[in-house]
C-alpha cells in the first residue's frame, strides 16, 4: 500500500493554518500590551500561515480517504509540525533565541507537559506568555480529538473500550466522529476555560493571569505566568481551590461532563473510572495531608503563609499537589520533594497514575490501572481454576481479551520506555534521582520532577541532548506510545 | 475442598529434619574450629530435629495425595518454617541475639538474597559462618525443585513453558518429577559446588573461605565470609574470574548443564534464553567497562590494586558486577553505586533482569523478558493488522496465549509490588534512593542496593519493621510472587 502523502501534507497545512491563526491572537495581545514582541510574533504567524496555505494549495487534489497507517503518521507528524512552527514566536521575538530551548518549550507546551527551560518567566513579554499558554490549550484540543476519534480507530492501548461510551455516530470513518463528537467536547473545554477565567478573576487574579492559568489548567499543561507557579497565591486559598476544581474536571472524562450537562447524572455515578479517579484523589489526599500535618520535615509554614491555619494549609497543599500530579497538570504550590522521604516516593508513584481516559491528562490513566488490577486479581483465580474462562468486566460489560492484552502491553511498554528514558538521562550525566524523576515526569507529561528537576527548579540545567530526549519522551507519552513508536518498527514501513 | 493439613505438617516435619541435619554439619565444623558456638548450634540442631521428628510422627497416617492448593501452602510455609528454625543457631550461639535480625539474616539466606544485618562478619565463629552459607545452599536446592517440579504444576508465571523442556517423566504427579529430575539437577549443583571449592582453593583461598563462597555462589546467594565481600581478593584476579565463571553457571538453566554433560551441545546453542542471557552479559559488560575505564568519577584504583593494569581492572570489575547483579548473586568487588550516575541507573535497571529460568537466580528472569519483548514487538504488528492472529514463538514453538498472559501478569505484579515495597520503605523513613533500591534488591533477591544500602553498607540501619517488610519482599520475590500472594486472596480460602 502506497501512503497517501498528499492528504498527510494537506492536513499538516491545515494544522499550520490554525496554528498561525492562534499566533495572530498572541500578536494582537502583544500589540495591546506594547510588550515589544509584537513584530516577532506577527512574522512567525505570517510565516506559518504562508507555509500552511501553500501546503494546502499544492495538495488540494488529494484523495479524501485516510487509512490507518496514514493515521499514525498524521498524528505524530502533526505534533512535530505544530512544535516546529510553534517555536517561531519564541525565536523571532528573541524571547528564547536558542533552537533547542525554543523547541523544548514548545513541545512541552503542545504535549501539555509544562516543563520549562525558562529561569525567569515573569520577565517575558505578555504576548509570549499568552502564546506559551496557548500551546497548552491547542495541545489539549488535539488530545481530545485524539482520544475520542482517532486512537480508538488506530486500535491503541485500550482506547476502543472508552470510545464505545462516547456520544456521536458510531461509524468506522474518521470524519463524522471528529466533526460531531469532538466539537461537542471542544465546546465543553472552551466553556470550562471561560468559567475558570471568570472565577479566577473574581477571586482576585488579574485578567491576564486568569486566562493564562485557565488555558494551562484545562489542558492539564501547567505553564504559569509566575516564577513561583501557583505558590504565588499561597495567601489566597480561594484561587487555589478554584484551580483544584478545574484540574479535577480537566483530569476527568469530558464525555462525563457532556452527560452532566445533558442531565444524565446516572451515567456519571455508574462510571467505574470516575469512581476510582475520585476515590484515589480522596484517599491519597487524606494520606498526604496527615503526613504533611504531623511529619513534614520542611514545615509548610516556612515559606507559606497560612491564612486559614496549619490544618487547612496542610490539606490544601496536599490536595493541590495530589490532584496536580494525578491529573498531570503539574502546577506547584509547594515543593513536595522536600516534604518527607515517604511523600517523595509517594509522589514519584503518583507520576505513573495519570488522569481519566477522555480527559486532557497524560500518564497511564486510571482506566488502564483499573483493568490491570482487575485482571491481576483474576489471574489468581485463573491460577486456581486452570480450566475456567474468567473474563475481566468493566462498567458491567465483559472486556474482550485482546483489549486487556492491549492495555497490559501498553503498561509494559510504558515501564520499558521509562527505564530506557532514565538510563539515557543518566548517561547524559544526570544523577540517579533526577534521571528517573525526569523520565517519569516527561513520559507522563507531568512537568515538575525530582532532584535537580524538582518543582521549584526547571529543565534548563539539562544538556542539549537531554532536552531533545525529553522532547521525545513527552511526545511518545502524550501520543500513547504506540502512535509514535510504531513508526520506528519495520512492520510499519513494509509494503503489504 | 478441605485442605489436607496432615500432609502439610508432615512435609514441614521432613524439612525440619533435613534442616536439623545440616545444622549438625555446622555444629561439627564449629567443634573442629573450637569457635565457641558449638553448643549453641548443637542445641539448635537437636531442637529442630526433635520438632521435625515429632511432626512427622504425629502425621504419619496422612493421605499421600497433594492437591494444588496444598502445594501453594507447602511452598510458602516451607520457606517460613525453614527460616524460623534456621535462625536458632544464630540465637542460641548468641551470634545474632536479636530475633528480628536473626530472622532477617536467615530469610535472606534461604531466599538466596544475601542482604545482611551484620556489621562485622569476620568476627563470627566459623560454625556460624558456615551455617550462614549453608542457608543459601539449602535455599538453592529448594529453588531447583521449585522451578523444575512444583511451579509448573501450580501454573505460575510461565514456568510451564520452561518445564516442558526439562528432562524426566512427563506426568502430572508431583512425586516422580521431584525424585527424578530434581535429583539429577541437585547432582549437578553439588558437582559445581565441589568444583568451585577446589578451584578457589587452588587459586589461593583458604579451604574454609573456598567452600563458603562456593555455597554462596551456586545458590546465587552472595553471603561472604569477609566484610569486603569479594573485594577482599581484589589483588587476585584469578579468584574473581573463578567466581565469575560459577556465577554465570549458577544463573544459567541447570537443565542446560545436564544436556552439556550428556553431550547434547546442540540443545544449548539453540536455547534462546541462553543466547540472550549470554548476549546481555557480554553487551552490558562492554558498555559498563568502557564507562568505568573512561569516565568513572571514583577511579577503580582508589581502593583497588590493579595487578594487571587499569584496562583489565575495569573489565574485571564491570564483568563481575554485571554478572553479580544479573544472576542476582550480589557479590561485591567494587561499589558500583559510586562509579558514575549513568552506571547507577544502569545497575538499578539490571536489578530487574534476573538470571535464567531453571537456575537458582531470582528476579524477573531472562525468559520472561524475552517473551515480553517479543510479544511487545508483535503487538505493533497486531495493531497494524487487527484481524490477524499473531502468536509469540519461543525456542521454535508457538507459545500458548494464556502463558504469555501469565508472564505479563507476573511482570505487572512484580512492578506493583516493587512500587508498594518502595513506598512502605519510604514510609518507614528511608530516603528515596535507599527505598527504591532496597525494594528492588529485596524483591529480586540481589542483596546489595543503593543509597544507604549500597554494596559497601548493609541492611542493619533499617528500622525493625523495615527488616520484616524486606523479609516479605524477599520471600515473595523468591517464590515467584503468586505462590505467596495467592494465600492473601479470598479466592484461595473459599471452599469450592
Ligand atoms: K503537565
Ligand atoms: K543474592
Amino acid at each position: 500500500m502506497a501512503l497517501n502523502s498528499k492528504i498527510i501534507l494537506h492536513i499538516m497545512g491545515l494544522l499550520l493554518l490554525c496554528n498561525g491563526g492562534f499566533m495572530l491572537i498572541a500578536a494582537l495581545v502583544s500589540g495591546i500590551y506594547a510588550d515589544g514582541a509584537t513584530l516577532g510574533i506577527a512574522i512567525a504567524s505570517i510565516t506559518t500561515l504562508f507555509i500552511g496555505i501553500s501546503a494546502m494549495y499544492f495538495t488540494r487534489g488529494h484523495k479524501k480517504e485516510v487509512k490507518r497507517k496514514e493515521g499514525y503518521l498524521i498524528v505524530t507528524f502533526g505534533w512535530i509540525v505544530m512544535s516546529l512552527s510553534g517555536m517561531l514566536p519564541y525565536i523571532f521575538s528573541n524571547a528564547i533565541p536558542d533552537i533547542t530551548n525554543a523547541f523544548f518549550e514548545t513541545m512541552s507546551g503542545y504535549t501539555t507537559t509544562g516543563a520549562s527551560i525558562l529561569d525567569d518567566i515573569e520577565s517575558l513579554p505578555e504576548g509570549i506568555l499568552l502564546w506559551r499558554s496557548l500551546t497548552h490549550w491547542i495541545g489539549g484540543m488535539g488530545i481530545i480529538v485524539l482520544a475520542i476519534a482517532i486512537l480508538p480507530l488506530l486500535g491503541i492501548g485500550g482506547m476502543q473500550l472508552f470510545a464505545a461510551e462516547a456520544p456521536g455516530p458510531n461509524t468506522d470513518k474518521l470524519h463524522p466522529r471528529i466533526t460531531d463528537t469532538a466539537k461537542r467536547l471542544w465546546f465543553i473545554y472552551l466553556g470550562y476555560t471561560a468559567a475558570e477565567t471568570l472565577l479566577l478573576k473574581l477571586a482576585g487574579m488579574t485578567f491576564f493571569d486568569a486566562i493564562n492559568h485557565s488555558l494551562a489548567t484545562l489542558s492539564t499543561g501547567g505553564f504559569s505566568t509566575k516564577n513561583l507557579s501557583l505558590a504565588y497565591w499561597n495567601d489566597q486559598p480561594l484561587i487555589q481551590y478554584i484551580v483544584i476544581l478545574f484540574m479535577f474536571l480537566a483530569g476527568s472524562n469530558f464525555v462525563l461532563s457532556y452527560f452532566a450537562f445533558k442531565g444524565k447524572v446516572q451515567k456519571i455515578i455508574k462510571d467505574e473510572e470516575f469512581k476510582f479517579y475520585s476515590a484515589f484523589i480522596v484517599g491519597f489526599t487524606i494520606l498526604a495531608a496527615l503526613v504533611v500535618y504531623f511529619q513534614a520535615n520542611v514545615p509548610v509554614t516556612e515559606y507559606h503563609p497560612m491564612p486559614l491555619g496549619a490544618g487547612e494549609s496542610s490539606f490544601r497543599h496536599s490536595l493541590f499537589q495530589v490532584i496536580a500530579v494525578i491529573t498531570t497538570t503539574g502546577f506547584v504550590t509547594a515543593d513536595f520533594t522536600g516534604w518527607t522521604p515517604f511523600l517523595t516516593v509517594f509522589f514519584f508513584g503518583l507520576m505513573f497514575m495519570g488522569g481519566s481516559a477522555g480527559s486532557t491528562a497524560g500518564g497511564i490513566k486510571v482506566m488502564r490501572h483499573l483493568l490491570i488490577i482487575k485482571n491481576g486479581l483474576l489471574e489468581f483465580k485463573r491460577t486456581l481454576h486452570i480450566n475456567a474462562v474468567i473474563p475481566v468486566r468493566y462498567n458491567n460489560k465483559t472486556v474482550k481479551e485482546h483489549i486487556v492484552y492491549n492495555i497490559i502491553g501498553f503498561f509494559v511498554l510504558y515501564m520499558l520506555l521509562f527505564i530506557i528514558g532514565a538510563l539515557v538521562l543518566g548517561a547524559l550525566g544526570l544523577d540517579f534521582v533526577s534521571a528517573i524523576g525526569g523520565a517519569a515526569s516527561s513520559l507522563g507529561n507531568v512537568g515538575p520532577a525530582f532532584g535537580s528537576l524538582n518543582p521549584l527548579s526547571n529543565f534548563n540545567g539539562l544538556p542539549d541532548l537531554g532536552k531533545w530526549w525529553c522532547c521525545f519522551l513527552m511526545l511518545a507519552g502524550r501520543l500513547e506510545l504506540f502512535t509514535v513508536l510504531i513508526l520506528l518498527t519495520p512492520y510499519f514501513w513494509k509494503r503489504t
